[in-house]
C-alpha cells in the first residue's frame, strides 16, 4: 500500500550505456535520496536511449504526468548528447545558444579553448533557466517542470546544492528501519496485520543477505512521524512474543 | 543513433525500496549484459512502485510492444510482494498453487517449515512455468513472454543460467570500447563524421573520471564484426591525427 504525497517526481535516464549494462545507473539512487530530503516522492523512474522521438514523446508524458521531471545524461558535447535538443523539441522551443551559459564556458577555459565542440554545451531550449555546476563549468537546465541534468555522477550531485530552492516539496517523507535477525516467512503474516492497521504507513520487507548476516530490514515510511511510531511499536510487541533478535544493519 | 535488433526487451524492475533510493538496483545491469550476449537488446528500463494496477498497466503495456519482458522483484512472502498476483490479473489467468513449485518448496524445508508465509511464493497465475532458483529454493516463473525473477541480485543471477534455452535471440550484440586521454569536446567533430559515415553502428562517447584518471571511452556496438573494425579504422585515423593518446581503462 502506498500513499502518494502531496509532491512527486519522475526521474528519466537517457542513455545507451545503462541499457546496455555498461554502465551502473546510480543517479537515481542520488536523486531519490535528495527528493525525499525535500518532501519529493520519486513515482517513476525510466531508462531511454539516446533517441530523439522517444525523449521527446516520454518526456512531454511525463511532464504532464508528475510535479516534476528530472533528466540525467545527454547534455555534452558529442553527437550521442541530444537531450538539450529533444527537450526544447518537447517544449516547441528554439534549440539555440543560451547567452549566459556562452558567459560562464567562455571565462571558464583558457583562451581559444573555448571551440565548437564545446559550444554545443551552451545550446538550450530558448528561455531555458540555468542550473549551475561548480565542478566541470558546462550548466544544466530547467524548462518549466523539468530538470536536465548530466549523466555523471560526481558531476550531478555537485549541481543539486544549488537546486534546492528552486523545488517545491510536501512534508519530508521520514523513514524508520528495523533489522532482525529472521527470515521473510516467519513475519509475513504479522506484518500483514500491522499494514491493514496502518494503511497511511508504507511497510516495505527487504531480506538481506551479508557480512555473514542474513535478515529482513522492515522500513516504514510516511511524513506522519506517530503514524511511524504507532507502526514501530506494534511490530516491536509481535516480535517480542516471537522472540525474534533485533541486529544492527 | 540506435539500430534495432530482431529481438528486444524491457526491464520492469518492481519495488518502492529502489524509487525511495534506499536501494541501489543492479539488476538492470545484471541482466542487460546477460541479454546482449545472447542476442537481446533492452530498449527500455521502468522502475514502478509495489501497486497492483500500476504493474497491472505497465506489465501489458510492455509485453505488448517487446519480444520480452523482465521482471524483478515482488515474489516474496510478505504483503508488499505482490508480482505474481498482479501477472495473474495482467493475463486474466487465476492466482493459485503451483502443484510443482508446491513440491519444490515441500521438499525445501525441513518437515513442518513449510509454513503459510512460504506457501505464498508457490501462488502464481496458472499455468505458469517455473525458473528453478538453485539458491534459495523459491522459483519465479513465466508467463508467455513476461519472467518473473527475484529482486535480491545474488538469487537473480543464480537464476539466469537455467533460463537461457527459454530465450530465443538475434545475433549477439558485439561491442569494442576505445579510451584515450582527452576530453569529449576534442572528439566531438570528427566522431560526429564517423557516426554520419557509420549509420549502422552505434557510437557512444562517455567521459570517465576515475583512480586520478580523466578521459573518454568511445563504445562501439553492432551485430556485425567488419562494421565496427571499419569504424575502429575510422576513429584510429582521427585520434592519430590529432596525437590522442590510446590508455587502458
Amino acid at each position: 500500500m502506498i500513499k502518494d504525497t502531496k509532491v512527486n517526481a519522475a526521474i528519466l535516464i537517457i542513455g545507451n550505456e545503462i541499457l546496455s549494462g555498461r554502465t551502473q545507473d546510480t543517479n537515481t539512487s542520488t536523486l531519490a535520496n535528495w527528493l525525499n530530503s525535500i518532501g519529493v516522492k520519486v513515482s517513476e523512474v525510466r531508462v531511454i536511449p539516446d533517441e530523439e522521438k522517444i525523449i521527446v514523446d516520454t518526456l512531454n508524458l511525463l511532464r504532464n504526468s508528475y510535479n516534476y521531471v528530472f533528466t540525467t545524461g545527454g547534455i555534452g558535447p558529442t553527437h550521442d548528447d541530444i537531450t538539450a535538443q529533444s527537450v526544447a523539441k518537447a517544449f516547441d522551443r528554439k534549440y539555440q545558444i543560451h547567452q549566459e551559459a556562452f558567459k560562464i564556458l567562455e571565462a571558464y577555459y583558457k583562451p581559444g579553448e573555448f571551440n565548437e565542440g564545446r559550444q554545443k554545451m551552451v545550446k538550450m531550449p530558448e528561455n531555458a533557466k540555468l542550473i549551475l555546476n561548480p565542478t566541470s563549468g558546462a550548466p544544466g537546465f530547467s524548462v518549466d517542470n523539468v530538470f536536465c541534468l548530466p549523466g555523471v555522477p560526481s558531476i550531478l550531485k555537485s549541481m543539486l546544492g544549488g537546486l534546492k530552492n528552486r523545488i517545491v516539496g510536501g512534508e519530508p517523507i521520514l523513514s524508520h528501519t528495523i533489522s532482525l535477525k529472521t527470515v521473510e516467512s516467519e513475519i509475513a503474516n504479522s506484518l500483514t496485520k500491522v499494514q491493514e492497521d496502518n494503511k497511511d504507513v508504507e511497510i516495505g520487507s527487504y531480506p538481506f543477505f551479508h557480512a555473514g548476516k542474513l535478515g529482513v530490514s522492515i522500513v516504514l515510511r510516511s511524513e506522519n512521524q506517530s503514524k511511524i511510531d504507532n507502526c514501530n511499536s506494534q511490530i516491536l510487541a509481535f516480535i517480542k512474543e516471537k522472540n525474534i533478535e533485533i541486529v544492527d544493519r
